[in-house]
């Protein structure tokens, strides 16, 4: 393609695809990655899930933050949307914007990244195009799950009387994103060494729930990932479902460093907690399999928390009520009532 | 995501997605988009070829070209990617990096783009995500096809005898981009108006071969397409096959504007030769199939050019002579004699 080659006498797209890439290529369907495209054939039985996540330097992530990172959290956003699907990863594409001013050391290093999440979610690398973006960095991952066929989950299954359930602590990457931003940020709001470490390295670096992909299969109506904030998250299953969820705010899962932002700041608390960025899972599991469900995820290590209950749609009091139609909303209960949620920043109505 | 909805009053990603893309995504494993990912069964007895290219403004098109064409330009290159491998495109995800100054009448004109092209090629978008990209536009395009198991058409099948064909002519985008960068250039190479045309728009808008795919897969010992020019292309067929590749220069099919440029000045002429961005198809067919493929490819409306043939490596002569490996080689025939591909411009050793 036209002027696409990185300048100077850095190395050209295809050595650099033999040098960095083709060792991450381990599967005979990419060829290395000297062919056109890669082939891929499923397992007999089962779908493909696909996703494509984009991440922009200075968007979502930064571009000093160490390569192996933003690497890994490319891979790992698309990972956690494979696990909310209940498909197990087996493959992904790269795109790869390169700013001008890329270096062997940074793309070394990159890899590894790579690399090493390879190894931890057993993934590999089958194809993808290295461009200059000319700007900043950009990264494109198109992600390849299976499932067997038929049984992909689904964010549109949620029924009345299901148990709503999360992975993880809830919070963290938007608390580590504002401890980031604002240096005094940790201090002021009383966080100790550790709970700063922590908001941050969850912000850096996501822990997606793959190794709950079977259960969430196994057990679960609806499930998606947070992403965008857990109530607008909610609020994207509530619709899709085309059912209200019921969320009490005290069993929401906090790690130490959020309950001690709850006390120090209630509205930051609050921004964080529908912050985004979280890539926990939310799923709905039918009442008679939540105590099933609970026991299943423990027991491979990821245990999940009862955060809610599914009700048929009954509609927001105050100026809903004169709505012709009543539409699938979120309920969000507090200690002592109903809060409104849009005292959430970052919350919106659908 | 961290920040990645669009500024202002302008439409939120959700509305974006339901405005804009989601009248492009008519599969049911698409969901309307509404889905964190997406669920592709191939059809029975079929593989997946995957393949991704990225574009980005004013790196592999100008920023200012229609909507329209950039949506085209993105889609278009990655269904010449499969076309080269027999494969017939199914699907394709959309990755979308908005500059901050986006309209919606932009949009609206990029999806009108990518609808034409979804009719005309018969695809369909089944996923993707749209971001701020912090700078220009950036595209990145995911498309999916499938060929019968077993049937992909590779880089590495050619074999000594086997006929090389090229689909189309050669050089036409290389000259166009030529012209999009100099104003002077059209009229100081002598061309007239319509050829001036001709080869601007055939930098703007490539012509995928897309329906020559079944003929490829029932003829071809191998085949790619042509992105980086000719001749670097065709070093890359010979190093994967192994073999030895002898082209004829009087054989490589013009246009008319091709054919008044190599008139006008032969260092142009030979550098738009080996330009890039031509998206045909260069392939072998064993010589016992090549009358049925000409007869063929013509009879789908696509001929196709016999350009050379492939040998047993012999080596180049010269500096390599010393060379303990002799290593796959482009010989290219002129008039007079053999001519020294590191005159061509932009035709690097491999």
């Amino acid at each position: 393609m036209t002027g696409e080659h990185p300048k100077g006498d850095r190395p050209h797209e295809f050595e650099l695809i033999k040098r960095f890439f083709a060792p991450l290529a381990s599967d005979p369907g990419s060829l290395g990655l000297t062919d056109d495209a890669t082939v891929y054939t499923p397992h007999d039985g089962h779908e493909l899930v696909l996703t494509k996540d984009m991440l922009a330097a200075d968007v979502h992530f930064f571009a000093d933050d160490p390569p192996e990172a933003i690497a890994a959290k490319a891979l790992r956003v698309n990972l956690s949307d494979l696990a909310a699907k209940g498909a197990v990863p087996t493959a992904y594409l790269l795109g790869l914007g390169l700013p001008d001013d890329w270096s062997e050391d940074w793309l070394e290093r990159f890899c590894s990244g790579l690399s090493g999440d390879q190894s931890a979610f057993n993934v590999v690398l089958v194809g993808g195009d290295t461009i200059r973006s000319g700007h900043g960095l950009q990264i494109s991952v198109t992600a390849v799950g299976e499932v067997p066929t038929g049984k992909t989950v689904r964010r549109n299954g949620a029924r009345a009387g299901d148990v709503l359930y999360v992975t993880g602590t809830i919070g963290d990457a938007a608390a580590g994103l504002k401890a980031r931003l604002d240096h005094g940020f940790a201090k002021r709001m009383g966080l100790s060494d550790s709970q700063h470490r922590h908001i941050l390295d969850r912000y850096l670096l996501p822990q997606p729930k793959v190794k709950l992909a079977g259960t969430i299969r196994d057990f679960a109506s609806a499930s998606m990932d947070i992403s965008d904030g857990l109530l607008a998250d909610a609020g994207h299953l509530a619709k899709a479902s085309g059912i209200d969820l019921l969320l009490d705010l005290a069993a929401i899962p906090l790690s130490s460093a959020l309950r001690a932002l709850s006390k120090a700041d209630e509205a930051i608390f609050h921004a964080c907690l529908n912050g985004g960025d979280d890539y926990e899972i939310l799923a709905t599991v039918p009442a008679d399999k939540a105590q099933a469900f609970e026991v299943a995820a423990k027991a491979i290590g990821c245990p999940v928390t009862r955060i809610g209950t599914v009700q048929a749609i009954k509609g927001e009091k105050g100026a809903d009520r004169q709505a012709a139609v009543q539409l699938p909303t979120v309920h969000l209960q507090g200690p002592t009532g109903p809060i409104a949620l849009n005292q959430f920043p970052g919350f919106r109505h659908f």
